[in-house]
C-alpha cells in the first residue's frame, strides 16, 4: 500500500505559474496523491535565465542540485552552486534559485505537507 | 539564521554500521544540526554489491535516485531503477536498497524527523 518506484519523467511536467517566475517547470514526484503526509519530493528545471519566484513562505526548503548552476538567495545571503550542491532555506527566508549556467538547472526540492 | 549552501561533498561520509548493511555510507546532508525540524535528507553511498539491511520502522522514505542501477525490494515487491528514479517507502514496509549495476550506487533518502 503506496510503494511507489518509477522513473521520474513518468511524473508530470508542469509549468511554474506562480508570478515572478521564469522558465521553471515542476514535477510532484511524491506527494499527497502518494499517500505521503509529511512531506513532499518535487523535482525542478529551470532554463537558462530562469528563476523561482522571489517569495517568502512559512514552510523549509531542503533541496539537492542535479545539474547546472545556481545561485540562491535567502534573506539577502547570495551563494553559487553547482552539481551536487545542498540547500536548506528555512521557513519565512525570502528566497529564489536562479540558473546562471549555461543549460538547464535541476534540482530536487522537498516541502514539508501542511494540511 | 539556519540557511546553508554546500557542496554535498562538505558533510561528514560515515559508514552505515547498522546489523545487515553492507557496503553503505551516509552523508546527513540537512538535519536537527542545522536547524531543520520536520524532516532530514541524507546522501546514501552503496559499494558494487553493497545493500541496505532489509527492515522496517515507523517511518517513510522519499528517494531520488543519483546514479548507479537500484533493487529496491519493499513488502515483498520488487522494482528496479536507475539515475532518475523515484521511490516513495511507506512507513512500516519492509524493505531494502540494492546495489545491483556495475559501480556505486548513490540516491537522496529523506526522512521525517521523529523527536
Amino acid at each position: 500500500m503506496g510503494f511507489k518506484a518509477v522513473p521520474y519523467t513518468d511524473v508530470e511536467l508542469e509549468n511554474v505559474t506562480e508570478e515572478g517566475a521564469k522558465g521553471a517547470k515542476i514535477r510532484w514526484l511524491i506527494s499527497k496523491k502518494d499517500q505521503a503526509t509529511r512531506f513532499a519530493m518535487r523535482y525542478f528545471e529551470i532554463t537558462e535565465g530562469g528563476h523561482s519566484p522571489l517569495h517568502s513562505h512559512p514552510w523549509e526548503h531542503e533541496v539537492f542540485l542535479m545539474k547546472g548552476k545556481c545561485k540562491v538567495v535567502c534573506d539577502g545571503e547570495e551563494s553559487v552552486l553547482t552539481e551536487g550542491g545542498v540547500i536548506f532555506v528555512p521557513e519565512n527566508a525570502e528566497h529564489n534559485f536562479q540558473n546562471i549556467g549555461e543549460g538547464e538547472l535541476q534540482f530536487i526540492c522537498v516541502v514539508p505537507i501542511m494540511d
